[in-house]
């Protein structure tokens, strides 16, 4: 590929407009609406309505007296007042202004000043959505067929058991989800933009690095892969033994998922913190805003032990703030002072400043945007698909609802590597080199 | 009354687009420029210049030298610098620019930096607007045939002297005066809304309450009734005696009067602070925004003693803030956290959040809505009236020029009451029943 | 000239509309680009970039290792990150996102993630704009044929190594430009605005103030004279002495230069603080915002010594912040309260309230608007000219590329006067009537 230049005609334009609309008449939203999104945690819903805004749509969610969620429009079909300020009630959620009385699938059970025998309960309806509860997480589904909407699809990570999950949200951002999706898909940023600051790796981890991986981003190798539940970015660096590659795969899953960090093999696994794997998703809440949801599945194990080390790497997130790592100069009164050194932040920065919606139009993609056109491509396809009555492209879900997103970070043989869709080297727990107390490479 | 869907048609729709604008140019505006307006208390003139909004237009208002109040166009008709900033002088009222000079009529009598015998004054008109001070209030006539303006019509308890008045401006509200009018009129919603929260009786007042008024809206009887100054919602309620009723009623006159908590008989004289009797009334500032004055004017009394007592009713408007009387949940992050249990604030978030102007055209008006569909009617009657060269409707007025909104709250005898325009059952101080220091019902 | 109404016809009222845009599609922003622009202080410019938008255009400065200044596009052209956060390198300023690097021509020179041997570097070309420093100043150039920009003009003031300059940026308007610049060369104002507040004449000052100089506009001879490098305002005044004038003169170099207190005639150097020459020039961000940047030329001397004394006349900005010379009234709660006596501030009321853009086409011009008149017909011919494919009106540059802006303000014997574009009474130093120690006038 060497660029994508060509595909900058009238109806490739056309699609960049479209592309990072959310809304329930646009092409972008409706297929968007094909699969299920995050709403909020459960343990958001306790004793009073949360009212959230999804793709464009005012709504609030709800748990009822009897414990299952109601996701319904914010505004009372009545007079309009918010059923925010609504009351949970046994037979529904009421509105708190005349007493209007909703189910979790919309319909008007009570209308507490009209006269009993009225009929009027049965003309109303209000917007409503399926929800289900799992994994600590409260999704819905918006698209066609609510009544029988398509089994939920369960990301690999947090259908796991063997560690402690962390699960945060409340990072949202003021620009388009896409941003936050495009730099994520897109590796070869991590070269310059995360190797602006360089820091030491402890003594005590020398031992156990390889510091000898090749980062020049020219002289490795960079696929990336269209899989069934989206994309994956594999990349292979060389290290100063021609029989030893260090490998990175990054998964981004439908609808806005992102997975990174996953097995690492390279460290022993007494002796890693990457028995830690990240990743998140996105609500995306309309086309200028979205929130992230942040997981972090943590196994036991005594030592940091990135590949790259940073100040703090419990923080996948903003945590520590809107401050990098180096010093701030006293000249320097950008918005964002002093922000290099800490990735999430340095997306935020790039992200940010690409506009709430980028001019795409404006945009020069070269060959190493391979990822970003990828997912464009997919997107484009799919909108085209659900825009002429298809489905939109499907997670393979096992018996559980489960699919996978095999992530792998860590040393390799090289005739362990074959870069496809799955498996690549291995998702299994370990496999690929690690080294001994001694720092000798053995098979794991 | 069933139901006012059958009024949803296109005609409708168009009145209710045009229904909450308040500009010169629109046929509500126009309809709302027949009446006298509440500017500022009289109190807020003094030596420089009152800035203020009127019904989109903005205007500055000042007390010349002489006394009298101006009120024209704050932008100067020279160059465009705000009058707010202009000098208050012996002839008028002084732009500080280059000291164009206008008196109370918008005329420009001097010009200092042109040659003395300049002609060009005579060629310049600023806007202007005739006023009235009343009852410690500057008033505003903003409607046709300025020179000779309509008599200003005298709210009824404005016009009292048997109290201390207590009046108040500055709550201003960042939605459509209509929201607030339309919630006044619609009383049924205080049998929802208000009632979130039930305070106790203070026990030493528990022998004067009549603690078996049914509360319940189904069972009560609830008219609105159409009178020369607007509209009356009349409420009579059961008691556990059928020869006692409670009666509530609630007077809305044109253009943006309340007037509650009228006479009560209940308590006797001498153990209630019912001698205190309430309303306000709107400045709307344009489509977007209005200001909130109310009053209220006490008599003498020595005891807390509404039917439906409140942790403290000296505050008939927010002077608490915006917390009501329910502790705040930890998990509750809403705009206004624990809001129940103050009306004012709970009418504020219902108010508030139907949205800055509603959509009306997406509700769903019922039986109980008959206050609000008479408020529409007769500002569709009055906008029709208006564009067709007509006059709004007027306000009967006595010698001085008051018009009457007799309100009335508390226990009745059933022979007494006789649903109408007028003295229902009465205006007259103390008629209806109370009850002495035994507990036992006399008629007053 | 009687009044300019006779201009407001259609074509007037197309050209007001036309007059405050500042954009590259605009005729006023056509013209504009014809002229030399201050970007930022050289010092301003360190080890990182400095956002700057320019005439409606976001543009990034920065010093180069080689320590000449770049300005380039803000936007990268790979993926729309901003270049405010790009590092500064040998070869240019690198993006942080993916290290595209551009030289001070707007030239990429490096893509670190594409192979080695890429052509496509020479695909991609950055907005860029010649910049010259000077006077401690970055300027720029963005009109037509930028390879070969005409020479800097230089204004005379900055161009003076006879004392000391302060020179000041930082103070930025959320309004258009032009509404500075009118007020500028309005200079009738200053005898209703600036004289709202009359301070005293400190008693020290006395014998040498003459204190019958008759500040009556309507009694002096008031000119605004066309000048190759724009306008300049002229005002004589009587004095008491039929053989003493008091003069002052005020220039408006293109595009937005101001210039004031030149040299004073009138006190003897020794005594005054006149060796002060002050003014300025602004920094026009777009259609509603522009920087002011400030100048004070400081020569020795002992003593205030103003003709209209100020409380502090070190501040010819806003350093006191926006605060007048008046106390502040309880009741005052306008945005600007007790704001008279300061004249910056003064100015800032005045032009700020004339709107972000003033509704011109509602203005009703005198014939002491000759100033602001003189300067549309200025910018309306340049316009027409620059349209047409002519030059817009030039500065007349000296062999050192510096323009005189001649101001003058002092006592003068009638005649010397001559009104014109040059030197009235003259711009030599010194020249006119000052007083002696004993309060006697004589030549200097």
């Amino acid at each position: 590929m060497a660029t994508v230049a060509a595909e900058q005609n009238e109806s490739y334009r056309a699609f960049l407009r479209e592309f990072p609309k959310t809304g329930p008449g646009t092409r972008a939203g409706a297929m968007l609406r094909h699969y299920w999104h995050p709403v909020c945690l459960s343990a958001d819903l306790k004793d009073i309505p949360y009212a959230v805004r999804m793709l464009g749509e005012d709504l609030v969610a709800y748990r009822g007296i009897d414990g299952k969620v109601g996701l319904i429009g914010v505004q009372c079909a009545h007079r309009c007042a918010s059923l925010e300020y609504a009351h949970i009630k046994a037979n529904g959620l009421q509105c708190s202004y005349h007493g209007w009385t909703y189910d979790t699938r919309g319909r008007c059970v009570d209308m507490p000043l009209e006269p009993a025998d009225s009929k009027l309960k049965s003309r109303v309806r209000q917007p409503w959505y399926p929800t289900e509860e799992w994994a600590g997480v409260v999704w819905c589904y918006m698209g066609p067929d609510k009544e029988n909407p398509p089994p939920l699809h369960k990301i690999d990570i947090l259908a796991r058991a063997d560690g402690e999950m962390i699960l945060q949200r409340g990072d949202v951002r003021n620009y388009s989800y896409l941003n936050f999706l495009e730099n994520f898909v897109d590796i070869g940023h991590s070269y310059v933009l995360h190797l602006l600051v360089q820091p030491p790796v402890p003594a005590e981890l020398v031992p156990y690095c390889d510091q000898t991986v090749d980062l020049d981003f020219r002289r490795m190798v960079h696929k990336v892969v269209e899989t069934d539940f989206g994309l994956k970015s594999v990349l292979v660096h060389n290290t100063a033994d021609p029989n030893v590659k260090y490998v990175n795969t990054w998964s981004m899953a439908l609808p806005s998922h992102f997975r990174f960090c996953g097995l690492t093999a390279g460290l022993p696994p007494d002796f890693t913190n990457d028995r830690r794997e990240g990743g998140g998703m996105l609500r995306i809440i309309d086309d200028e805003h979205f929130e992230i949801f942040r997981y972090t599945l943590i196994r036991p194990g005594n030592f940091r032990g990135t590949i790259f080390p940073r100040v703090s790497d419990t923080a996948r997130g903003l945590a520590e703030g809107l401050q990098g790592v180096t010093e701030r100069k006293p000249h320097d009164n950008r918005k964002y002072a002093a922000w290099e050194g800490r990735p999430p932040l340095e997306d935020l920065v790039m992200q940010e400043t690409q506009g709430v919606i980028p001019d795409r139009e404006s945009e020069f993609l070269v060959s190493s945007d391979v990822g970003v056109a990828m997912l464009r491509r997919m997107w484009r396809k799919s909108m085209d698909d659900v825009a002429a009555g298809r489905r939109a492209k499907a997670h393979v879900l096992d018996n559980e609802g489960v699919f996978e997103t095999d992530t792998f970070k860590g040393l390799v043989a090289p005739d362990q590597i074959t870069i496809g869709p799955r498996n690549m080297p291995s998702s299994k727990d370990g496999r690929g080199l690690i080294r001994d107390r001694d720092g000798r490479l053995v098979f794991a």
